[in-house]
């Protein structure tokens, strides 16, 4: 808790965490392409957390967490456990085994083994629970009694969100002239952290909101004014961001995000390839939402005086194994 | 002709060409990856001109090929011709745009219809040939008369290979402590300029050259010690490095160039992969020739001494279409 934040975290925390995140994480560069600059009319910097350890941005709030749980007096916890296929699951073991204590991950069966194996591969333990909300949240509760560990969650963990912050620290250090990031948000871990970063340093600079439209709790929550989450499970391929924002990140994001885009799943898909092809990045699904919004028609309409727009490609995991193409391409031509 | 040189160019040359590019063409960067190093046991160092203009190293040679006409005192050339369906294409026709003169490309009517589509948003002529080689001998030479223009060769061409050679300076800049580059082998134009650059500034740097075993001719070249051509159009999934070395590059290649190593095509595809995976970076399989090399059984063999090694990751240019797995993805859980 902070007293000098109306927030679960403040400025000080994202510090720390930075501070402490330096000699561990990468400074992640910020490329920049004339071609979709030139398709936008403003300057484009993307900030490429898909060079990050374990993929994501995710190992920043994963390492920052499992610090803050062995500052408490106690030492180091005896476990962690969390529930995540995706990033944040790779980045909990990841974390786990750098400062020496065992994980846990629990994944929906029907996860795709690629994920699994990558969890396995730093160590961790995988428990398969049932595909659906009451089966995860029961068996990881199950895995902390089992271990006497702690339960760290993928978003709404203080820690976790001061983690994320940490990006933000690093952009306006990398691109001083930036007039506004654009931010993916599925629990909204690292929106929150870096909107309190930056609306501490440079209330300036706007921090806007990336989400699927098919997965639009955030941008319904700021309409409504009041939390409101996905009431179904969402159907996007964004996958890393199908979760709702919750009890720790809708305050900071109510207060300091300055808008919410939607895109649909047409407009991610296309971002997504434009990057692989102009760029040669491979971006997942999730970092090419907070592409298609700079393409956005919404976006495109505000101000030309936020000329310089900074957006965080959080993730580059992708399953591989999809990419038919190379083991069996066409035939082409010589050159 | 170079009289300070048994080669068809010379360092100076190179050095020409490197100061004539320096603010038409990309310093691209070079990258590392601590888990590619893990697996090779040496320090790898990407040096990235997919990130080049046109998304590959081409535009070098193509841009003082231009130069090199214009510079002959009749001013520039009419126009310039090619026979390319693959980067040279593109590169030639925004050379020849960049420097306000008309191109005409001509590609086998087999090509895929988006190599067309970018050599024509460089603004050049497209002109079909049948997919042979008289075809498009005779073809571009008749496009050669009815213009007036130049056949611009994209590997034999002294000029060609000069610009590819500034790679070479950059990278003895931007890695001064590396003891050996890997380099992809199609017509040999790269590879022959970085040999002249790299031999005769830092003589105890190796270059070695990388070839699929399908499409060996500079292997067997070197082995037989006499220029020995692929016998028939070879199959290899490296499509822009079917090509065979000739007579420009052989003398180069024979002289200056320490090793040729061949990888299977398995060994091009789990390359390619694996950097896609672990470096999330777009590479044509074409470049992963290069990566798989450094894996293969006798790189591996070869002294540890040769500790610090470039692979030149040449080109990033493949069709996004084949990439069935964005339009349609298997359903993926939460995170």
């Amino acid at each position: 808790m902070n007293m000098d934040s109306p927030f679960c975290i403040s400025l000080k925390d994202v510090e720390e965490a930075h501070t402490y995140l330096q000699d561990k994480v990468h400074l992640t560069p910020v490329l920049t392409s004339s071609s979709l600059n030139r398709t936008t009319g403003r300057n484009l910097f993307f900030k490429c957390e898909i060079f990050q350890k374990t993929g994501s941005f995710k190992i920043r709030g994963a390492l920052n967490a499992v610090r803050s749980l062995s500052a408490g007096g106690e030492g180091k916890p005896k476990a962690v456990v969390t529930h995540s296929s995706g990033n944040h699951g790779q980045a909990l073991a990841l974390a786990a085994k750098m400062s020496g204590i065992p994980a846990c991950v629990v994944v929906p069966s029907t996860a795709p083994s690629c994920k699994k194996a990558a969890i396995l591969g730093y160590g961790a333990q995988v428990v398969e629970c049932e595909p659906n909300d009451e089966s995860r949240t029961y068996t990881a509760a199950n895995k902390v009694q089992e271990t006497g560990g702690v339960l760290v969650h993928s978003s709404q963990d203080p820690a976790v969100m001061a983690g994320q912050g940490s990006i933000a620290l690093e952009i306006l250090q990398q691109v001083p002239a930036v007039n506004a990031l654009v931010v993916p948000v599925g629990g909204g871990g690292m929106l929150a952290g870096i909107a309190v970063a930056v609306k501490a340093l440079r209330p300036d600079v706007k921090v806007f909101a990336a989400e699927p439209k098919n997965a639009d709790d955030c941008f319904q929550s700021k309409l409504n004014d009041r939390l409101t989450p996905n009431l179904a499970p969402p159907e996007t391929i964004a996958d890393a961001i199908k979760t709702s924002i919750g009890a720790s990140t809708w305050p900071v994001i109510r207060s300091l995000v300055d808008d919410v885009f939607t895109v649909s799943e047409e407009e991610i898909k296309r971002a997504t390839q434009l990057v692989w092809e102009r760029m040669k990045l491979v971006i997942e699904p999730t970092a090419g939402v907070g592409v298609a919004v700079v393409f956005s028609q919404r976006f495109q309409a505000l101000s030309k005086e936020i000329q310089n727009i900074c957006v965080v490609l959080c993730g580059g995991n992708v399953d591989m194994g999809a990419l038919d193409w190379l083991q069996n391409p066409k035939d082409t031509a010589t050159s």
